[in-house]
């Protein structure tokens, strides 16, 4: 790479970390906690969201959803909608992430004050979104299990800089090879003493440590 | 982006069709077909490369296997090794895709000539490799039915410039809420009357029909 492409790329990464450090301030100042969240396409994210939405019903959370797409598509932000909470759609016109700009944009149509938690629903990619700092406190990535047991070997990165880990779809187990000893053992490598859950966004079985988890990162 | 990075930017495009037209005439001097395949992480790549491989052994094809990953491993390419076929891994340094360079140096160290089939297992992502061409005949996507049925919706680019799509993973629609029509409307909107082969590279199902078409391909 030229010296002067080096140079682009740095002030790109710096301008990014500016403006996340900002959007950081922004949710601390409205007590609102905000999480980036990460996968592989069809790892699940949507599902996971929902689940936790609907798990919450009761407790008078009021959750917000940014959702990035490379397409212009209202999928999962109308899935989001009909769930009753808000839920900004984000095109990032080809784009493999989300950079902190497109959030900032996205908080401009949030009522950031009514809201206790932002969930940022990340392109489905385990490479770009790794290099970007979105102004979050919490980064978490969904593995799949049907995705195979490999993956923190061969995404060694976006498993580095995680606060917590989702093994999700774990009813599909029974008819996967999925050597969950392996699996781990590479996570642990990346990222010793990782705060994992492994759950099924579909079936609701394990989601109650990952809301336990979750409440305490709430305002009281 | 200014000026200066959309200039950049066309120039490493350009650069890389140019390589790519190079390589593509390599295949064709020395008779080898040569496919590009892509695929989400966990889709099942290697496993429908393996599963390729062990059907046509008897059939002395010789098939060569380029391995990209964003890591330094060789998780692929000792599997790929172990069925008997030359594999050469490719660290991409952290890119999210293959381009042609590394294709060309790559092909250093396979013998062309004793090939009829090269296939290219690009990195694990549905964004990034739809927009550098490698050189190569024929352009795959493994689609994976745990992934769920709206990713030709959301990652339109991929579908548009594809040549053949495989529906992998089919043993476990029974598990799942896959809306194959919804998928096949979605696919077809994108990339009409494309070529679709739906299998289980596990199970061996629907496997015959890709075979055919892929020994039309081969030189006779």
């Amino acid at each position: 790479m030229s010296d002067k492409r080096i140079k682009i790329v740095e002030k790109i990464f710096d301008a990014n970390d500016r403006l996340a450090q900002q959007n950081r301030q922004r949710f601390d100042d409205s007590n609102t906690f905000a999480i980036n969240l990460m996968a592989s396409p069809g790892a699940g994210k949507t599902t996971f969201i929902l689940a936790t939405i609907n798990a919450m019903l009761d407790s008078n959370v009021r959750i917000g959803v940014i959702e990035g797409d490379t397409a212009p598509v209202t999928i999962d932000s109308d899935k989001i909608a009909a769930a009753g909470m808000p839920a900004i759609q984000v095109n990032t016109g080809g784009q493999c992430h989300m950079d902190a700009l497109m959030v900032e944009s996205a908080l401009e149509q949030l009522s950031l004050e009514e809201l206790d938690l932002v969930i940022v629903e990340n392109v489905g990619n385990l490479i770009c979104p790794a290099s970007f700092d979105l102004g979050t406190h919490s980064k978490i990535v969904i593995a799949s299990v049907p995705e195979g047991d490999d993956k923190p070997y061969k995404y060694p990165n976006i498993y580095r800089g995680l606060d917590v880990l989702i093994i999700n779809k774990i009813d599909l187990l029974p008819y996967l090879d999925f050597d969950m000893d392996y699996f781990r053992q590479g996570v642990e490598m990346l990222n010793p003493g990782l705060e994992t859950f492994a759950l099924s966004s579909k079936t609701g079985e394990g989601l109650e440590s990952w809301l336990t988890w979750l409440k305490n990162k709430l305002p009281q």
